[in-house]
């Protein structure tokens, strides 16, 4: 068979065949037109291109993986599938150079509906176990890579993967639970609580709120937020809170590990010791008593339960 | 890590791992409402998900290889999107259990359009090497495991994929080239031989002709074959045989090998010493002159490219 990295059969065949390690990690992910992304040019199929790996990229970051492989099957509107299905590779490859993964198959059709993207990657295991959501331990620091909220007005298409960031943290620590900040950090932490069989406490003031959470611009003002029956903050008082926990799409990790070792790692971060490409916030802590909950203004509120819906 | 089979951990995290050989199989379809599949009531939902399967089986078999996990993806109108996904994961999961294949996880979305499926599967190498498309050679004989032609009256959802058979034949022999039929005999008999940079004969008088393709069914008469500026044969007075060449979708093994280990194979099928769950047809032979032909009526035609276009 030929030798082209992790790849030894590419595209051609009725299959690829891929290196592997005993263990592969594996995801996939869906995106449609209208729903993920919306295509108006050139550059809007770019984008949704690089966004397709981008988002299966942030998922095998979350498993303490690196990427390897990846299978892209597109379906097209017959009347202009030729250009666009190489606008959207070319925003695919372009990210996927940046990773060291290969593009090694894939599937194209055509109908009269709107654009279609699934993307299927494969990566390896940077220590010998997987990073998972439910494995999180009271006391835990909890962390998170990057600001959040508002990602609607961009950053949701133009997001960096973490996959650096968590190659270089498994060199110092080891996590307990990790998963990323897909559908809104409160959802997504209590994707790791629940299976975790605890809870947590977060700071309000601790949280790192994007400047695009903060930004008050009017395509954010359609954003509902959840309330909790017996009593949530005034989320309209708010507006940048509500956003950091709810929105989703930020695409950052979120992860929990011993206080001692997070605070090892900021201090690393803080003082140029480590450069992972992005900073590190501490946001709260792991609790046996099960249950999210959100300092506010010296308040502890139940956190309800919510993402954003596509 | 929990162990499952080969599902080392499955669905309910952000990544499943597998375990793996080091050359893994990986081939993805996508399959949409409307082209691949009509949605009309359950059973034409279970014969969608069952498809979406069966199309990624037959090209794993297609590789010399057999199935070991799947991942799916699913993209739903909203209006009826639990039950669509219940019924499809049915399907799925029912052929799935047939060929000891492990969903190990996938993705759901939700629009306003209409169903789109993508199944990538993954499958370990029957014997040390694969079987290629570009690696026939003269002198074999070309060999089709079904009848072919009329696939669309019901045979494109309820095929048998070649999995088993394929299993039992690399027991007994190592073929030189194999594809699986998709896009018609002619179109992926031409998928072997270009590569291969060989040529080939085949024989109208030996192509399997299926029943459906005989029927002369009205749902097969919106149907238009290719034809040759050089002349081709009177495809009006022998539609099923066009069929066979060119419908498409019949999820047939072909496969060339030296002729007397296929005629070998052939009488151990015949005296019911190897059971195939199918029988077998050598239709051709390859040569070094390039090009496909068809004999028909002790004529020769060089045979126009084409296949289904859905």
């Amino acid at each position: 068979m030929r030798d082209c990295g992790t790849v030894a059969l590419g595209i051609g065949d009725d299959a690829a065949i891929i290196k592997t390690t005993p263990n592969t990690v594996v995801c996939t992910d869906l995106l449609a037109e209208g729903t993920h992304f919306i295509v108006t040019d050139d550059n809007s199929l770019h984008l949704a291109g690089r966004k397709s790996l981008a988002v299966n990229l942030s998922d095998i970051a979350a498993m303490g993986a690196v990427p390897k492989t990846a299978f892209l099957s597109l379906l097209l509107n017959r009347k202009n599938a030729l250009h666009a299905a190489k606008c959207i590779t070319l925003g695919l490859l372009r990210l996927a150079q940046d990773f060291q993964v290969s593009l090694a198959g894939g599937d194209t059709c055509c109908w009269d509906g709107a654009t279609v993207i699934n993307v299927t990657l494969t990566g390896d295991l940077i220590q010998s176990q997987p990073i998972l959501r439910s494995t999180a331990q009271p006391g835990d620091a909890i962390v998170v890579s990057g600001s959040l909220g508002g990602s609607l007005l961009g950053k949701h298409l133009t997001f960096e993967p973490r996959c650096h960031a968590i190659e270089k943290i498994l060199e110092y620590t080891s996590l307990h639970s990790m998963t990323d900040i897909s559908d809104g950090l409160a959802c997504d932490l209590n994707s790791i609580l629940r299976p975790s069989n605890v809870g947590a406490t977060i700071d309000a003031k601790a949280i790192p709120i994007s400047t695009d959470a903060q930004s008050g611009h009017p395509i954010l003002n359609a954003i509902t937020f959840p309330v909790n029956a017996k009593g949530s903050p005034d989320w309209t008082a708010n507006r940048p809170l509500a956003h950091s926990l709810y929105d989703g799409e930020d695409f950052e990790l979120l992860f929990t590990l011993p206080f001692d070792q997070a605070t090892g790692l900021i201090d690393g971060v803080h003082h140029r010791k480590l450069d992972l490409g992005c900073d590190l916030w501490i946001i709260g802590t792991v609790q046996e008593e099960k249950g999210l909950r959100l300092k506010y203004q010296d308040q502890i509120f139940d956190l309800p339960a919510g993402g954003y819906q596509h």
